[in-house]
């Protein structure tokens, strides 16, 4: 077999600007009320310049928008068969976590610190992740039911999170899909 | 039945600034290395004196103790019969987080902020709640399903949280048990 580099690498530099940026940008927006966060104060906490924010990512609210939307990841964690969600979801967010060194659902919890702000963060997630999967749960009190499967959820992103040298961070997604999506699965079709 | 109001009421003025110090050095603990952590910077988060935050919590390794330590709770968690627990952990945890306004183990995911950091408040987690209720749980995998469960209960924590006007708010203690427990019970006896 002949390997050959044929796409061209992308810089290291500029993903790590844009990382940091991303990174500063979601501190900032679920730390602080959305009036509060600006431009020059996520630039300087990411050590880039303010423009170098806006050409990569646009005004302040381009960048709430590109930070605070959990519509893809909903998309994908949702994208099973009812019978079968449970497993998805859990086997999905996993993966995910580990291809992409971050996990989909999880930085909401940071606008728990925020006990009297109302955050943008939070309501995107009511209307994008607990809203929607609300609406494709069968039965009784789905509202009730899709609210627990999100913690069951946060909570499997917070856990390995918690333990990154522990038995969950050795266990194959399959595995921990055995152990913890029948519990998921209860709260879908129970 | 006749009630006669004995105890001395508590000046209202005094648990506001306990807890506006208590809450100011979670925030600190969870959000900064403990080396940049000062009494200082918490009385002024505050918005007190730092003599006074001497005065109710001692020095920065007591205030530390006090804010981290998870022992307490994990000790009320977990004090039930195995063939119960999953229910007990449940009704513990939405009791407390009802009756005391505060959640007895959610505050360790802000320390998932610190990627890069060591995080005390998360050793201390591992120790006192996972360590602890690994050390409970017979048959195989023990530390790997105490991870989950403290997954299952860090989520629960974080689910009513997001959601304070949601349909878990409105649930019975009882009742979320019902739909929350199975799954945690799962865990502790399959």
């Amino acid at each position: 077999m002949t390997a050959r580099a044929t796409a061209a690498a992308t810089p290291a530099e500029a993903t790590t600007g844009k990382d940091a940026i991303l990174r500063a940008a979601r501190r900032a927006f679920t730390q602080r009320p959305y009036a509060e966060v600006t431009i020059r104060g996520i630039a300087a906490d990411a050590g880039v310049s303010a423009s170098l924010v806006v050409k990569h990512f646009g005004r302040k609210e381009e960048l709430f928008n590109t930070v605070a939307d959990f519509g893809p990841a909903a998309e994908e964690l949702f994208d099973a068969p009812l019978d079968r969600l449970g497993r998805h979801m859990v086997l999905t967010l996993v993966r995910r976590r580990r291809e992409q060194q971050a996990d989909p659902l999880l930085r909401v919890v940071f606008s728990l610190g925020n006990h009297d702000e109302r955050s943008l963060l939070r309501d995107r997630f009511h209307e994008q992740v607990t809203g929607r999967l609300a609406s494709l749960l069968p039965g009784p009190e789905a509202d009730l039911r899709a609210e627990l499967i999100a913690g069951q959820l946060i909570g499997l992103g917070a856990t390995l999170g918690l333990h990154r040298e522990g038995a969950g961070a050795l266990a194959t997604a399959e595995h921990l899909a055995d152990l913890y999506a029948p519990a998921v699965q209860r709260l879908v079709t129970d």
